[in-house]
């Protein structure tokens, strides 16, 4: 399945991290996030969660922001539009782990959360 | 204890997964499922989960919507519908691992949780 | 000290589990237990919850129920029921794994919860 | 720091374990627990929670509360008067393990809780 | 990145510890914690957790407090002034175990969570 | 709009009312509420609440239940079975003041909850 | 239907009322009442909730709990015993005002919460 | 103040009112509005609630919804959309009352609710 | 009842009131209030409310915490502590009108909820 | 009792209201905002709600905001800082009604609330 259109990585912006000689988490939650069903062309709902241990650089948060406001009229599963963060969120700041959980509104009396990590669960 | 008019698994509808080479968790919450009592024939409720890391394929949602809706007039124990849906899931997409949790209505002052995963725990 | 009048496990009725191939978990909350005080012969009120991995037969859950209720009248400590109901169990339905909890409403502004498990806790 | 008026663990009650060739947990929590700052002599507020596992023998609830209420005229620090109530408790009813947990009400928009184990935690 | 007029971890007070032959953890929480966005200039709310293991002292809390308002005018993002508050403590009173929590407010729909220990994760 | 196969207001039994010299209100919640959407054929679920101050009769709570499971069939909108609901409990007990609310489960994003009242509001 | 073994209000001790001159409100909570269904025999569950504006007399807290306790074995509808603790605290105090609830547990997933007044509601 | 692309009252569908000859009320939450801020262009987040008795028609929610969905990309404050929602919905469907409610997710650490009737308030 | 060791309006400061030629609202609530029981001597707990609109004066709010824990070790009734504080707080600031709520912890598993007002309640 | 360095209501930007032919009710909420206890030096925190019906004009809310902002090194009582913003609320846009609630965060154990209403309560 192909997907258009999609925010590219690179709009992520970057910070040094002042404190990169240690291990520490940092947990991003962003309850406005807005894509397109691909089936219907409605939009979806959901709170996408981000979890990472930064390695030499922190990502930006207004930068951040506007990457997810890109994704608002993209036609995307919610299984795969979550892998997709990941992804992006790795090639810009080369966390040491992360995990993007995509926690979606319920349709049709259905709820979906999606969980991926990297490195990835056994 | 022998249960008439199950619903099959081939009511379930797969989708490619594109993110096969990642183990990610997907968590479907179906807060409307209906069955009914064995013993009464009055209408069971129940929020039933299901919890899985798919393998090569994903269930598509609204096929899994109806698949529930199937069991509206099926007599059947909170115990055994719980491990019945397992089954059928585990046929349609072959996942890595997966539970499915019955979280039943009172009856009687009564509640009861149903939980049963694959691999089995030990 | 010894308890009058107790339940006999044998109103534990049990049926054959049809998914016995499989370790699964059955939770049951009854949160409209009473027994009475053995110091000053009130009433004392709890939510017994039991968890079990059943081996070759489950708990027929009415029958469940009407074993709770002959507790109405015994007196008996917090502490020791908790721990008879485990028993009982034990010895009606031969489970693989057990936990039973008392959640006792507070008295005198003081609240107990007893847990007790099988195979015991280290 | 010496602290004056501290009450006696012989004041704690002890009752014959009738289940003592099993290990299970006792959960009790005392949400009215009061002592007095030893700063502004004003008196502090917390909630004490005590969680044990017996050995030969329990304590009675009724001269736990009693016990407790001694502590209204104490002068003495949160950190403090947690430790010393683990301390006490095993001395009156010797348990295999036991945590008592001292959760106070906020002070000049700090709150504080203080948790102590034995066997202590590594 | 330069951070401007930190306040010096030698107002935190440090009072012996009556109970250091023992771990036990000291949480305190403090919801009312100010600082200032570099990029914008105004102020940032959050909470901020301490969950420690004290050595031979633990700090005192009104001295706790006033080192916390001191943050008031700083400048600082949400990610280092976590960290730089996990090093004074740690100067202070040199504990066995540490971790500082920094809950912030939402900021143009995001919310962010920091988290850093010591002994650091791995 | 004609809807088919509504269930009788006769399936309603009645009990004396003991204290039919009082003007008492009596609150009934039906969370487990089952129609069927006339336009997809598939399940809505509603919590179902009935206030009244009864007259000469009150209606039988066992009996009430029974009724409503005769709508699970019925393809009707949110806002005519309330209604409906109100007319029929008005023809079984005739009491002094009713209102029932018909609260829906979510569908497509949007929830409604619909209330009639006899005597009618102004 | 006539209700057998009632308590009296006779057990419902008067204390003479310091205040008297003033019309004030006690509102009374008792959650951890119990009757027994006249249909099954199975015991029911409430929280009594009484409001009263007292006149010469208030009622002693204690006594009133070993009335309610008196209920445990009385078989008698929801509707009926909260208007009949309505009669016997009027006869007991002569309140200015009183409002009695019985707020039930569900039964067969119908929960009924009835509310009397004396003056009576229009 | 111009505000351009807004949707038009024509999309909203009516339905005839089986119950029309009784006052009754509506109330339709729709928790995923969207909008723009007309100063940032960034999209703003509501939950619209409307509340009315219906005349001679009622509204069709699946209209409704896509209704809503047309203000995704409309750059409107807070304040007018929910008036443009009052006067758009009483066209469609001529209520006998109204009222519409904007609840605003929060910027920059301030939260809106704008509320709209018809008749008005005084 | 005579009831010993009350304390005096006269501890209450008073502050003029900047704004005394505008009616406004002033809530306080005290969630650490402590008195004794005088049937048992064991401590009572409540939350005391206090609701006035100032006259010439308010209400210094340091002065009325130390006032508050003057109740400590007083033995009274629940019922009439409550009407005692109404009383005092009339004598200090001469509100325009005043409710003062006393809220107990629950006892026997008996809750009290005392609400006097000036002027009173018809 | 004098206010130093208080805000100007000339900082509150006003904007034209679209819908001034009608009343209808805007309710802000301010969770963040911080003054200074003229007593201590130290910051208190509080929750600011304004709810005002428009008249000619609305205020802008980024202004609002910064207006805010300009009280946190003002010393000042609870009770006075809420009736200053009524106060420069009016004079910036001339409302047709309008309520100013500061919800303060306790202290020493004592929480307030203040309520200021133009025109003001009976």
């Amino acid at each position: 399945m192909k997907i258009k259109n999609l925010p590219s990585y690179k709009n992520l912006e970057i910070v040094p991290n002042n404190h990169s000689d240690r291990n520490y988490e940092i947990n991003i939650s962003i309850p406005e996030f807005n894509c397109v069903c691909p089936k219907t062309g409605l939009p979806d709902f959901a709170i996408i969660k981000i979890n990472y241990i930064p390695n030499k650089n922190i990502v930006e948060l207004k930068s951040l922001k506007l990457y997810m406001v890109q994704y608002r009229n993209v036609g995307i599963f919610h299984e795969f539009v979550t892998n997709q963060i990941l992804d992006d969120f790795k090639k810009a700041c080369k966390p040491k782990k992360i995990t993007v959980i995509g926690d979606f509104h319920p349709r049709g009396g259905i709820k979906t959360v999606v969980k991926a990590n990297w490195p990835e669960i056994d």
